[in-house]
């Protein structure tokens, strides 16, 4: 039976167990250098910028979702950024990530954002059949840009 | 003259003068609801989620950036997100967008953010040239979602 509940300070090495599992699966485990002190910290401020979800089944842990907020200038509310939705591998194909999709679903309406945005990797076609399947839309035209390191510091100065 | 100052409230006005001329040159302007009073409302907040920088040439509002907050599960740290570059049309290829990319840059290295991230069009040649030239990478992996109006409803249910 899967089980979907939110996401409390101490849940971070759960949350950190499945970002792990998701940085293999996507083959970016050199990129994550997150601890699981780093998202109880995060889970502990006054008003957090992120909030989770942890899907169980049978009490065992399964599958997560992180968000943090996000705001668009064109409905000028606060929105909801999707940024990990994780599903262990043993796990898979039971139904986890829609649930966690529901739950996110509600929580964006609780908090009254019009829309919850994500990445999704152009390769993940299970994701994508999962996702248009709810009813989103797969843009094509957007591409992500990053500025990071030594980059970001010479554009500073 | 170029000079770029942090946006605060009572700028909103301003901003929006910017986020409609981006829209029009978008095509998007059917989604943009958001008034300046929106903006204003956003940065008296007592933590606000967007922070903005507004450029003026010899006094007059040539273009504006404006950031979220947003957070990498990642890094395990709040980075930056910006969610909107836009120079009005009279005032493009003076080096504005410049100007204000290099404040964004100060502003993410002043609240000890890893990275800067934001979305292009893909057909924005010109963005595309301006900000590899700053050390950006574009990535052509990722695929926007969005889940919003009726869907999202259904989902929640």
């Amino acid at each position: 039976m899967i089980n979907v509940s939110k996401a409390v300070v101490g849940d971070g090495a759960d949350l950190w167990r499945t970002t792990h599992a998701l940085a293999e699966n996507h083959g970016t485990l050199k990129y994550l250098v997150a601890t699981a002190a780093d998202y109880d910290a995060a889970f502990g401020k006054s008003e957090p910028l992120i909030s989770a979800f942890i899907a169980t089944v049978d009490g065992g842990l399964a599958g997560t979702a992180v968000m943090h907020r996000s705001y668009s200038t064109f409905a000028g509310r606060e929105t909801m950024f999707l940024e990990d939705l994780s599903v262990l591998p043993e796990f898979r194909r039971q139904g986890v990530a829609s649930a966690l999709m529901k739950a996110v679903a509600a929580e964006a309406l609780n908090r009254g954002c019009p829309k919850i945005s994500w990445w999704m990797m152009d390769w993940n076609e299970a994701g994508r059949s999962l996702y248009e399947g709810l009813g989103a839309v797969v843009d094509t035209e957007h591409r992500l840009c990053t500025l990071s390191g030594d980059a970001l510091k010479e554009l500073a100065v």
